[in-house]
């Protein structure tokens, strides 16, 4: 399994079917979501379980209720959703292996337990370097970036299909 | 699991052990290695295995033989032996879901799957950033952070306890 989920991909997919026009809409209920990508109805649900706790999606009520952004689009980044599907892993755990070197039988010297092991610090590095990318690109911008590739009439064209599916009043 | 596994981390060790003085030597045995931080020779061996197959070790003849650095500290990097232990395995595996929009009805039209997905490219950008941060230390970087916080004894010790190990001539 990769280190970023599969359930990120379509939290992410889902929240940009929520980023509003041109290419979204503003409110979706969890089966058209999880129909417009065929996946299931309750592998969605568990995703806006997750996406809520994190604060960046709240349910909305009426008939025709469901799940709306939290915050604007240009407000929440990657790396929130990254968070709040997958949790915030580590890239790398350390074992703190230093200390285990078979010359301190045993007894490992305050001089080789200091601070974060040499090793351990390179992998935190290269970790906040990830962390910065995704922290660094909002679903308002890969959002602009579909906008700009699709035509006009995807949006359209979704906004029809989500209301082809929503209870008549 | 981490996305680095724990084989890196005793693959970094083990290599730090043979990046030379202050605090390493220039040849060790599987065994020493092995024995050395407290993990079986078989585990060490797999490790040296794709070492060896990655160009950053080679083995030495002798009796006293084992294995040494291929090519200088400085020139062998962390992201060369975490390539080397666990491949190069992506961060995120980008299912194409964008492909499988249920408006596109199967036929997911030329502008929806032109180039790189805009998830998938925010994740190959996080994933080049953190490349860039392993490949940024080599062990003679790491070796000198170790070297600058251990006493000069510690140096010392290692070498003895690698040479009481070793079968005299």
């Amino acid at each position: 399994m990769s280190h970023i989920s599969v359930g990120v991909e379509y939290g992410l997919h889902c929240l940009l079917h929520l980023s509003g026009p041109p290419t979204g809409v503003e409110v979706a209920s969890v089966r058209n979501l999880a129909e417009l990508q065929g996946v299931s109805v309750d592998y969605v649900a568990k995703l806006f379980t997750k996406l809520g706790k994190a604060g960046l999606t709240v349910s909305t009520e009426g008939k025709n209720g469901g799940f709306r952004l939290a915050k604007p689009a240009n407000e929440i980044t990657v790396l929130d959703v990254v968070n709040a599907i997958d949790g915030v892993k580590p890239l790398f755990e350390c074992r703190e292996i230093r200390t285990r070197c078979a010359v301190f039988d045993g007894q490992a010297p305050r001089w080789a337990t200091a601070g974060v092991c040499s090793i351990h610090a390179v992998m935190l590095d290269a970790e906040k370097r990830m962390r910065e990318a995704l922290a660094s690109q909002t679903l308002a911008d890969i959002a602009a970036r579909t906008g700009a590739k699709a035509p006009r009439s995807y949006g359209n064209h979704v906004v029809r299909w989500m209301q082809s599916r929503t209870t008549p009043s």
